[in-house]
């Protein structure tokens, strides 16, 4: 990765290498990419998860579930990209060769917030979730 | 408000006069926050709403449910300020006189991402969600 590189893409760089790390299950460079005090609001309870090492738990708790080869989709991915702050957000889903296994059945919302360090662009809050129905209080899994 | 305010300080104090706008039924002093592009991922379907005029006929058909007097409760509220683009995140809660309403029932986790155009600050993007539990499907209302 050069100084030359556009902001933009540097920080898409970054993110195709988010994916490939979670797909390789490689924690240490998933992780890489995150700040120390990156505060994570995902799909399912807690309502917070504070600090990168709370975050890595969550991933080594839920990566067991996950099918052996997944690959990951958007649709309507915007990035929004500043000097120093940046942010994405788009709709997610995984897809697998193991057709109906439960994480490709939802379709994610997800905002990732970054702040530039240098040349890196380091992950400093995530937000993914499902909407809900008010009526029956149940998740909504796709549109 | 004066060039000479810090960004971070422009921002709260739009921040503050939209949870104002808000508080009075303001519609047009609430939207006035918003670029047109911005986009909403709300806690009910659709998944995404997009657009300034389709973000505001939301809070045209939820407002009537909203107890006359209300007010908006933050945990946790950081914000990350850059040169043209800044977002916040927190743990909101709406609170009323009105013991028992719905609305006051729940903790919502909140991410909004903002654009620098001159002097002010327009919101982009808006997450508002809960979490659910997997077991059941059902969204949880609060920790």
């Amino acid at each position: 990765m050069t100084t030359t590189a556009t902001p933009e893409a540097t920080l898409r760089a970054a993110m195709a290498d988010w994916e490939d790390a979670l797909q390789a299950r490689d924690l240490d460079r998933l992780f890489s990419h995150y700040a120390e005090d990156a505060v994570l609001y995902d799909v399912k309870p807690p309502f917070e998860i504070r600090g990168i090492a709370a975050i890595r738990q969550v991933w080594e708790d839920c990566l067991p579930c996950f099918p052996e080869q997944f690959a990951i989709e958007s649709e309507n991915l915007r990035f929004v990209v500043g000097e120093d702050v940046a942010f994405l957000h788009r709709l997610h889903r995984f897809t697998s060769p193991e057709s109906g296994h439960p994480i490709t059945t939802m379709l994610l919302r997800v905002t990732v917030c970054f702040r530039r360090e240098g040349d890196r662009w380091l992950v400093v809050h995530e937000h993914v979730s499902l909407p809900f129905d008010p009526e029956s209080g149940m998740v909504v899994a796709k549109p």
